[in-house]
Parts: C-alpha cells; sequence; structure tokens
C-alpha cells in the first residue's frame, strides 16, 4: 500500500547541506527565503496573503535512512523517532511553520526557515491557532530544553 | 516528479462518513478514537508517553477531486485551497493535533479528532509550542470566525 503526492511548488532557502540548518523554525527566526508555487496551482494561492503564517508540508528529499531510535539535536540519549523531529523519519515528511513576508503572482516570500533548499513542496495550509486544542500541553523529553533553540544548528548526524 | 510514502498505521475513529465530522480538533475535543501502528513501527513510539499533544499526518484517503478554489465550511465566498483546511487539495494530506490519552504497545488511544475512519497514518510528530513561532498572527478570511468552530460539524460539500 502506498501513498503517492506530486509536488506543487519548490522550497528555495540558504541552506545548501544539510548540517548548519536551524534545527526549528525557531531558531532561524530571520532567515528568508522563497516558494515558487508551480503555474497550475498559483490559483490555489488565492486569500492566502490575508494570514501571517502558514504550515508547509514538504519533502525531506536528502533523507534516506532512519532508524526507530535516535538521538534528537537537543538531547544527549535515544529516542523513538516519532517522539522527535528528525528528519530521519520511516516517511521523510517534513513540517514547519513559517511567517509570510509578501505574495507575489506564484512566488512566496517566506521568513522563519529550517528547511533544506530545493525541498519538494506538498501542501500549504493556512495557520490559525483556533483551529488547534493546546491547552494543557506536556513536552516530554523536549521538557527543559526549550533556552537551548534560539541559533541552535544541526550538526552532521542525519547526513546521508 | 512523484513521492511516495508507505502507511505507519491506521487511525480508528466514530466517523464512518465523509458528512458529520467535526471540521477541527477543536470542534471535536472529547472525540476518542485509537491508532494502531504496524509493528515493524513499534519501537519508534518509545519516550512519545511523555508528550501530551502529537501532530497526526495522515492520508485523506478518501478525497479524490480537488478545485484551487472553493468555499470552506466557515465561509460563504470561495478561497483559494491553500487558505483552507479543505480535505479536497491537490495533495490529500491531512494535519491535526490531538491529544495522547494512553498508549500500549502499539496503540496509541486519542481524544480531540476530526478524522476519517480508516485513515492511513504517514507520520507522528511531538507537538512542542516552543518549536514553533507564532507571535502577530493574522488569520485572514477566518478572523472574526473563531466562535462558529465548536461543535461545528462538515456537510457534503466534499463527497466524493
Amino acid at each position: 500500500m502506498k501513498i503517492e503526492f506530486t509536488p506543487i511548488g519548490i522550497i528555495h532557502t540558504p541552506f545548501k547541506t544539510i548540517e548548519n540548518i536551524p534545527i526549528q523554525p525557531a531558531a532561524g527566526k530571520t532567515i528568508e527565503g522563497w516558494i515558487e508555487i508551480f503555474d497550475e496551482y498559483t490559483e490555489g494561492l488565492s486569500d492566502l496573503d490575508g494570514f501571517s503564517h502558514i504550515y508547509l508540508l514538504f519533502h525531506l528529499h536528502r533523507s534516506k535512512n532512519y532508524s526507530l531510535k535516535l538521538i534528537p539535536f537537543l538531547d544527549t540519549v535515544k529516542r523513538g523517532v516519532f517522539s522527535t523531529r528528525s528528519p530521519a523519519r520511516p516517511n521523510p515528511l517534513g513540517l514547519s511553520i513559517v511567517e509570510i513576508v509578501s505574495i507575489h503572482d506564484n512566488i512566496i516570500n517566506i521568513k522563519g526557515i529550517d528547511i533544506l533548499d530545493g525541498s519538494p513542496l506538498i501542501d500549504i495550509k493556512p495557520y490559525v491557532p483556533d483551529f488547534e486544542v493546546t491547552k494543557n500541553i506536556k513536552k516530554g523529553w523536549f521538557e527543559g530544553k526549550e533556552k537551548i533553540i534560539p541559533g541552535k544548528l544541526s550538526d552532521d548526524r542525519f547526513k546521508e
């Protein structure tokens, strides 16, 4: 049983290698990039300019292998892959919330990026906090590590 | 150019038809369901029990067609598909944040569900608000419609 998606565009960022990427959007707040949406999907961008933030769902196209347990960037012991945001996962599907800077025709300029250059874009969804139930959050192994994120960059542990 | 994913499990919910589903997790707060993770991925669930909420990324497997502009559940005029959460989109990829009730072996009991029964699960990511940059949010066409969500159900507009 396979699920097949077709890219709707390409994400362009300053990050050409899998090392030295901000490990989350919160670590790459000032980083700008742009999305090229393929012409046949441009009409679907209507009304997106009213939103400040969007979810990007994209292919982690350089992620070739995975382990079910791994040491995440913010930790020193092995954790189950589904409790991490590691790019090396059974289905290499990336999720980021980025800020919209501007939209011109089929180009979306974005800010706050932790994404590898050339990543194929699968979907865009508007970020609307009211859609989520987010009270009484427990943060598992990540609890107490919040202060490490700003400016934190990836290393080569997930290099193919 | 195609991107291929393999389901890691199946999402079981009370919703057997595409109508009358809470339109967002916020509309289905009390609804419970469960996820069956396929045996070969169970080890990847380690440490997930420390988190209260997870992102589910899943195949909107009953979504067959799409339009680039459509009238979303919370509106009365056509909007670009990427500015909506409509299940009828170029790549039928669903995103929900749900609450973890409990985890036993390869079964995750969840709460706060807006997902169709039988949806193939593609990925799980921990929900950690600190990972996101979410200040100065603008909510586009959705602004002012927040009060409609609680208890709001889908209708048949996206029926295949």
